[in-house]
């Protein structure tokens, strides 16, 4: 697509006043990311953004994202005064770069069959997790415990947000989300595909240390003020055993026990001599 | 020590001003802490504050602390307008009540033979954590996996600045901390009593599903950015496996799943048909 020489002075230029626009998510289907890091994740993961905003001052480090093949054909690359990448999105400094993205594509329920097989896996449910940095470590803690997927129920964190890609490192990038119509169909659909369907529970459950998790296993994590929608009841409740007089996990922390405990019994691995097992 | 009924309505004025210091660390020996819940948390685990200051607007809710028998007749109470709280320490928004309290005792290193005995016991180490949030979310996972003490080896984190209290979810007034002089001294002591030291890696060491982790151990976590100090080289590297493309885990994510791993082999429940033992 290539772009332009002329170097962005204005805070009021259309492609920052876009890039803005889609930072406070104000046009559907498409994300602002913010930072080297993630947006070379973005780009590693095969996705392509419509636009690169480099910062003048830090050009020389991103010249060859402007030779990559996909990027030097469909990108947009523009150059911008160092301090007017600021305010763009979540970050409190400048970003050297930044660029607008088309949304990672998402699968509807129907695709879950097709992404987690027959055999044993492992997935992620969110329901309600309000904090978009929760939403996105926990994709980040999963896709690390090997869960083929992450089914986010409708009315939490938007799992695209700024601050969901931060938090997940790039693994919103690469970890296939399902977004089902509700919270109820996903549970419903993943139990005719034979998922025991876990929830981690503050108290009162079974024993994370003592529960045996099946080969195929989804996880639900729900709110931070940990309320339990009335489509769970049917779950598996795990509690963590916790000593010394701490209430809670922190989401993240509570997700990531679970995830790997499951994840010993999700990949069948029974055998090793484990910890985690 | 009774207090005034006089409402603060003034920026200026002294009782508020010292706590503003107190919050940015500059008296020492004293600690800020904001909010009804961290302060009940830490009248609840025996500390007595100095100083509350509850917002005019919210007061009917902490009346009770006004009678509770230590509080009564060692703290000055103050009501101050409820904007007047703002500011005062790490919060957005104003809290409704702010306390001055003395920085909880810490034990030397002489001092750990006396909190870990000669069985069974779990230790977490804090050598180079930077961000007191992290910080304070490690000692709350080391309280809930069953610690019985955290060693902060200098050049990190002060354990007791707000943030990390407000992270440590009042794990921090609980859970003994050690401050040793040096790490090089902390590890060598723990070694003398007969700990196995094992340090996160995220790459290159043994597996946490595989490592057989012994009846006293310390888990010793470093800095963010991996680092890690030449004391540790020592130690066992545990590494966490990792599906996917996922670089690292969080610090505190990795400092939970070690702490539990070994927590399961520190209590010495190995007969258990455990996930996590």
């Amino acid at each position: 697509m290539g772009g332009s020489f002329e170097v962005i002075r204005s805070r009021t230029n259309a492609v920052l006043k876009r890039a803005r626009n889609v930072g406070r998510g104000k046009e559907a289907g498409f994300v602002l990311i913010e930072g080297e890091r993630l947006i070379r994740d973005a780009v590693s993961a095969g996705h392509v953004p419509e636009v690169l905003i480099a910062a003048e001052g830090q050009l020389e480090a991103y010249r060859d994202l402007a030779t990559n093949g996909d990027l030097a054909t469909r990108t947009e690359f523009r150059v911008c005064a160092d301090t007017l990448l600021e305010g763009l999105g979540s970050l409190k400094t400048a970003p050297g770069l930044a660029g607008i993205f088309r949304e990672p594509a998402t699968t509807a329920i129907d695709g879950l069959p097709g992404l987690v097989g027959d055999g044993p896996a492992l997935i992620l449910g969110v329901a309600g997790i309000q904090d978009p940095g929760n939403l996105g470590a926990l994709v980040r803690v999963a896709e690390a415990a090997g869960a083929a997927a992450v089914v986010v129920a409708p009315g939490g964190a938007r799992p695209f947000g700024s601050k969901a890609l931060r938090g997940s490192m790039g693994s919103l990038f690469r970890v296939p989300i399902v977004l089902p119509e509700s919270l109820g169909s996903a549970v419903e659909r993943l139990a005719s595909l034979g998922f025991e369907q876990c929830v981690g529970a503050t108290r009162g459950g079974q024993s994370l240390r003592s529960h045996p998790f099946s080969e195929r296993t989804v996880v639900w994590m729900t709110s931070e003020t940990g309320e339990m929608p009335a489509e769970l009841e049917g779950c598996t409740g795990i509690t963590i055993p916790m000593r010394g007089r701490v209430e809670s996990l922190n989401v993240t922390v509570a997700g990531a026990l679970l995830l790997y405990a499951a994840a010993s019994g999700a990949t069948g691995r029974r055998e090793l001599p484990a910890i985690l097992n």
